[in-house]
């Protein structure tokens, strides 16, 4: 198995300001592919480190992997160093990026500064994969040294993630990478250890050229991916979906995607395959469910609109959930769930509507402790209600209410659609 | 200034499965006792690795911080690896963990297992802080080999920042400190670049202990910070404010925050000071501005609510946009975004309103191209709109229209307020 290093640089990373995201994501990229991420290393924008350890690193393994340090400020000297290490004699301006920085720069209304344009220059030993989410180019430099292979992305986290997939092309067709088949299916409802226990059985006869990994994520919940090493690509995928036939019938409606996927994809592939529409009153979340709801392509075709109803003025006013529910049964009720998810559907004339009402902190009230959930669910069949109780900060109290909320939406849509 | 490597240890990190969130927590704690991070470094449940990495670490530096390894199951080796590499004779119990062990299992209501008092075994070289939130104690390990002091940490997120201010202490109790000072002001509405050209002359100017640097965020604009390293804290202070004084007066209205801060917070603050509320009337950003303005704590204080108006019936139904103005000038139209302030500042009664209405992509419309946005700022003083159109993907735009739908009210609230 191949070994890779992923290194990032910035003094932001080092003094804490930042927490590395790219990372991680381009781990998981190479994890993929099936070479094996033996170490991540952080380092500041300085020049003697990062000689330092880039050199080390590439006498050592074929494949280095940088991100950041190529803004086109004065903190900002990756590329010098690059051009060091790398033999280069001097710079050459790639054409390819020049047009993307003045196509960035035009498209942003903005004049193009000679700073601008030197993001298009890059060591000439460097072969550019033109970056066209932003004006730093991401370079390839071969055998440095004699030794392994850098690729240098920019350390904008949309940048870097946006280049994961030209990146692994090239590695995979100049690396000798084995046979791997990955197959996922998305799972809520349950935590990661009880999922363990419940799959233990399953899981522990796996073959041994087998491997199932968890992939938790508060907005999707668990993403399960079995991969196989190796061996007949053919013969593999059967055996991998026999394995999978087995594993969906343990865990029945949890799964909720056969496939990589998220909560409000699968709430939008329902409601086009039902021909219905939906809508939204949030409170606790505050705009989140319409957030992701809207974040898919297309969802204009089903998703009428929302009412974030954060003043219980703005509940009675233009959802009419009456006076008297809310004095009777408290803001933080199934009562009023109901009522908000009546009232966005009566208002907006969708099939069906979502609503949330809950405390995502830092305080609670008098009724209820910090994180409880309402989520109501009104439809042609009526309205259903649900309640969660979450112990998390604020942040990712409002993610798991709007997930919860996504996902009960889903069990619905699954049942009557 | 004392150096400080920070080692995070576990297979889960290196195939990005988790985010490591625990060495940036440490680097702020380090930074802001004055202690320089040097390196940060994640590597796997490996042996020889784990040795390796830290005998090197600790030949170079004062200050080792080690994360994760620690736990009860077989994968978890480092404590055996500390041992070795302080040539400790043997494992001795201590009381003190022994004694939480017990505690915590019983509040879990659960058995204690062997591999449970195991936990509370330590190397005979280590100094025990006990760790009141988990069963794996922290360890410290001075002079090991001669060199520097190592401090192993539990991997899980709160039981490692809980042992902060206890490490933190001890360090701080061993070390001769430096003192660094972080000053940072909030800039948004001009590019990276050419904000540099603007700044190049102030900024070349600066004293040689200074160094300013650039942390762009697409939702919050770009963080400007300020260092200084060693020398007089007071004086610094004092020379620092200086300096932001004079780059202060070169951004003008560019400058939103003068701290670490963001678009939403500065809008709640300057809401909070002029006694005044806000809703918002979303279309392209679907929830996002009330998403952003509701993940502030405390927000419900001025934050009435929003309508997220996808379809055209619910622009008419719900905000009352007449549809004469949706035919005559299209929905993404300047005067469909004050319609749609207007519309929302009435239904909700709140002082201020802002909306939006744009292109997010992937397609555009018959009138403007994909990344137009309107944005809308309705208040006492009366309406006001402003335009703009970026080029990126669907998500990114919808995260660029917010952020200049807040700036756009920012500016308005600064002047208005």
């Amino acid at each position: 198995m191949i070994d890779a290093i992923v290194c990032t640089i910035g003094d932001e990373i080092l003094i804490g300001q930042v927490v590395d995201t790219n990372s991680a994501q381009l781990a998981q990229a190479l994890e993929e592919a099936g070479i094996h991420v033996k170490r991540m290393i952080s380092i500041g924008d300085d020049r003697q480190e990062i000689a330092s350890v880039l050199q080390d690193a590439l006498a050592r393994h074929a494949i280095v992997i940088t991100t950041g340090g190529l803004g086109p400020t004065k903190d900002d000297i990756t590329k010098p160093v690059l051009g060091q290490i790398s033999g280069s004699k001097g710079y050459v301006v790639h054409p390819g990026q020049l047009e993307m920085v003045h196509k960035i720069l035009a498209k942003r209304g903005l004049d193009v500064l000679p700073s601008n344009l030197a993001q298009a220059q890059v060591p000439d030993r460097a072969e550019v994969i033109v970056n066209k989410l932003g004006t730093a180019p991401v370079m390839v430099f071969r055998n440095v040294q004699g030794g392994g292979t850098l690729y240098a992305l920019p350390g904008v986290p949309h940048e870097a993630v946006g280049a994961i997939p030209d990146i692994m092309k090239d590695i995979c067709s100049h690396q000798p990478t084995e046979s791997i088949l990955h197959r996922n299916i998305m799972v809520y409802g349950m935590a990661e250890s009880a999922l363990s226990e419940r799959i233990a059985p399953w899981e522990d006869a796996l073959p041994a050229d087998m491997h199932l990994a968890y992939l938790p994520n508060p907005l999707t919940g668990i993403r399960l991916r079995l991969s196989v090493y190796g061996g007949n690509a053919e013969e593999n995928r059967i055996r991998v979906e026999e394995q999978m036939t087995r594993l969906k019938s343990l865990l029945g409606p949890l799964v909720y995607a056969d496939k990589d996927s998220d909560l409000e994809t699968t709430v939008g592939e329902l409601l086009v395959k039902g021909g219905k529409t939906l809508s939204a009153a949030e409170s606790c979340t505050g705009g989140e469910i319409a957030h992701l709801i809207t974040s898919v392509p297309g969802s204009s075709a089903y998703f009428l609109g929302s009412v974030t109803s954060y003043a219980v003025s703005v509940k009675e006013a233009v959802l009419g959930v009456p006076s008297s529910t809310i004095e009777n049964f408290g803001v933080v009720s199934s009562e009023v769930a109901a009522a908000m998810a009546e009232g966005v559907r009566r208002v907006t004339g969708s099939d069906y509507a979502v609503s949330t009402t809950g405390l995502a902190g830092p305080s609670g009230d008098e009724r209820n402790p910090v994180g409880t959930v309402w989520i109501g669910v009104a439809g042609p069949r009526g309205t259903r209600t649900v309640s969660y109780c979450y112990k998390n900060d604020r942040k990712r109290n409002i993610e798991r209410f709007a997930a919860s909320a996504l996902n009960f939406l889903r069990l619905i849509l699954q049942e009557e659609l």
